[in-house]
């Protein structure tokens, strides 16, 4: 089974792709698809969805799973960031891969152990789980990260996924 | 030259069609392009897209024109428009059409005279305007009154219809 995670941003969209063979994860592919700023909104969000397409097309994973925005206080990156996750969940859908959606805490749980790591224990743990990766540039280690958390929970399904979401958010 | 207009949301995306001939306005056709509620987030996206694909297909646009998205004070709302605003501007785009941004002010200020105008008044407007309309839901007349403000504003360039934007937001 592949899996494709994703880490949207209107300038940066970091993917990673992952493989679970008997409960073992290996790495598959990473990288970043860039949208250029000095374009308009509408040419840099084709830029993202096409991006992805070729993404998809070319390494064909299964599932797909999309971290959850963290609402920011400036409602105005929150709109921007919001546009771009549209075209994030887009993509894999429209190419007929069933999509989940983690939350950020949800997901430095499962792959640091805690729901407060910082960017770069993430990064770290990204290259400890998956020793063939090698460098990995943050956008795309939170995209592989989510890949990683999706592996964990897509046995056990969504909605008890969502039930440990909650307990952490209630936790935190 | 046929000009698209919407009006985007995740529930319901308004759009409107019309025609400018010699400076002259006509109704073309409008609609609205709905998603269930019901189903993920990633599916109700790619029902939005689809929709406007078909709208686009069929009546054949040469440019496309979205109001800008006003900041909601709650963030959990101005995420999942933007969301559905993302899908709104990249259906035209990667049709090929130009998309252009008008915000809600200059919209309301072109089509009933003041930026503060409530949306009934531009319902009844956007009546007058195209008396080919009909009855016309208020998600549709918005989208028929972003068309009508491209309409207006198209000849003298994006940049005039900027400065416009900008001076009637300093005046508000």
């Amino acid at each position: 089974m592949r899996l494709l995670g994703l880490d949207p941003g209107l300038r940066n969209t970091g993917w990673g792709i992952i493989e679970v063979r008997d409960n073992r994860l290996s790495h598959v592919a990473h990288g970043i698809v860039r949208a250029d700023p000095k374009v308009e909104l509408a040419a840099r969000l084709v830029e993202i969805y096409d991006g992805l397409a070729d993404v998809i097309a070319r390494w064909r994973p299964q599932e797909a799973a999309v971290e959850e925005t963290f609402v920011n206080k400036n409602a105005v990156s929150t709109l921007k960031l919001g546009q771009a996750r549209g075209i994030a969940l887009l993509a894999p859908s429209r190419a007929g891969l069933a999509v989940f959606e983690y939350p950020p805490n949800l997901v430095k749980k499962t792959v640091v152990g805690t729901g407060h790591a910082a960017k770069e224990q993430v990064q770290a743990m990204v290259r400890v789980l998956l020793p063939g990766a090698g460098e990995v540039a943050t956008d795309s280690a939170d995209a592989l990260a989510v890949a990683v958390c999706h592996a964990h929970h897509r046995a056990t399904g969504d909605r008890v996924a969502r039930a440990v979401a909650l307990a952490a958010q209630a936790g935190r």
